[in-house]
């Protein structure tokens, strides 16, 4: 068994190899070579922390297993991150394990990669302002990923704590592109694509907010209860989604759909699109709109991605099980 | 992360060991301080193989995670157990990975002491004669369990394939204690303890076979579909479990309540046993019967404390994640 520690992930993981991988497992998933198992989640009633198990099989790519782990809000007082997850890879011919991962970067790596190929596959080919909703940890990495799928000439910002803004600036400022924190109103009237990424429980973007054109990607919302966007924008936007089930049940869209605004034939399979079985956007003034709610295969297709990087770049830590 | 090997699980997991972690979790779950979580398994549509995985959560023991593994019917042909398994356990405090345990001897034993303990808190202290239904893999680890809990004099076993008795009757040997493979008629007269555990479909043991006075471990059935017993025979059983709500759905006392013979409301935990809070045998005439489903948190009990007792053995394989 092959054991790939947290520094050997960031050291490995890019943002082109997500991208890939992820893109790959999506359209496995549409053409049903590749499954997500139900997902296991409880608050275990310890230490304040959410306690988690996701796990599928891509037959395509012979990726068996899981990732476990939680959000532990104590850790950041103990120097440790509150997120924490590992990968455990099996092998699909035998059933035994292969590879323990570290599942961290590799979480905000996967997580980036989803709304990156919803914008190279969904966002006009001429958008060039982008729109960011939400400051936290992962928004930097949903940033960079988005940056790199069209020729990006600035960069428009909202957090509903303006002031945790500096440290998307900084990124922007990493690479090379203006960045300025806006208002709600300005940021839909200026953005060609948005990428929302917060933890809010209520709406935060309207439909007068947002122009006809735009591609939003909603990938803050993966609970029950959570809310990015009110659902009338979702209403009126082409949705796109990772998993159907998901996307109307604890993702963005379970408002929308529970309102009956739209029903689940009206979501989309991203990986449909990627595989051109299903048209993406069909109109220059289409809202398109992707609904990112985070699938096991996503993680699965990332630690095998990273296990074969790792096999080509020396010597490997094995132990035996 | 602490790394345990399966030679090492062998060397240290002991029956005794795994005795007593799976008494007290069974009796922490009657407390409602432990909890599992709920079960993953799919037939993956790959080797002919089914996947699964368990994980739960002892508040008291802090132990948290998963097993994970399945069946692989190629296995054997590739020189490897069919049966494959590996348990992840996590600091409760931090969410960190903290050890990953090898879980295929860990599954035998831990099975093992589910019917041990049965044994131990429900048969009559006069029992002598052992009774055993079945002849696979996990019959010679039952059996070994089995004869530690009273003063057995012999043992009578069956098989539908009586041939493969022998393997059963060389672990008897070894253990000095006499074995004769006999009809289901003689063996259900003579036996005082029956430990049943075949991958049966359709019911082995009538009510007509056995005894007033007996105990029955029902070990064999924990999928929808499999069957052990004679509805009526459990029906004529003060009837015990790991855990109700499995019981009653994928174990032995599907079929009884199913047919409307028993209600959930007549199974007991056997861990409510083992705490005192519900009468055991009220008889010496009592049929019981222990209906063993197999539950994630005798896996995490098992590798916890094969963790504790590595800890204690000398230098442990530990990597960094």
């Amino acid at each position: 068994m092959i054991v790939i520690p947290e520094h050997l992930v960031e050291k490995l993981f890019t943002a082109e190899a997500a991208f890939e991988a992820v893109e790959a497992v999506f359209a496995a998933m549409s053409r049903r070579e590749a499954v997500n198992f139900p997902v296991v989640r409880d608050m275990i009633g310890h230490a304040d922390a959410v306690y988690g198990i996701k796990s599928g099989f891509d037959r395509a790519g012979l990726a068996l297993g899981l990732k476990a782990g939680g959000y532990w809000p104590g850790n950041a007082q103990k120097g440790l991150t509150n997120h924490q997850s590992a990968v455990l890879l099996f092998d699909a011919d035998t059933g035994r394990p292969t590879a323990i991962v570290s599942g961290n970067h590799l979480t905000a790596m996967r997580t980036a990669a989803a709304s990156a190929i919803s914008i190279r596959h969904l966002a006009r080919p001429d958008a060039r302002v982008l729109g960011m909703v939400g400051a936290g940890h992962q928004a930097g990495f949903q940033m960079r990923a988005a940056l790199a799928q069209r020729d990006f000439e600035r960069i428009v910002a909202w957090n509903l704590h303006p002031e945790m803004l500096d440290r998307l600036a900084g990124v922007a400022a990493e690479e090379g592109v203006p960045f300025e924190a806006v208002e709600l109103d300005r940021l839909g009237a200026e953005a060609d694509v948005i990428v929302t990424i917060t933890s809010s429980f209520a709406p935060i973007l309207k439909r007068c907010h947002v122009r006809p054109g735009t591609h939003i990607a909603a990938m803050g919302t993966d609970t029950k209860g959570k809310q990015e966007l009110d659902p009338a924008l979702v209403a009126a936007a082409r949705v796109f989604t990772d998993e159907v089930a998901q996307s109307a049940s604890i993702g963005e869209c379970q408002h929308a759909v529970a309102a009956g605004l739209i029903s689940r034939e009206d979501i989309g399979e991203i990986g449909a699109v990627v595989t051109g079985t299903r048209p993406g956007r069909q109109s220059a003034d289409d809202i398109t709109l992707f609904d990112g709610t985070g699938v096991a295969l996503q993680d699965l297709a990332g630690a095998a991605r990273v296990v074969e990087l790792a096999r080509g770049a020396g010597p490997l830590v094995t132990v035996d099980l």
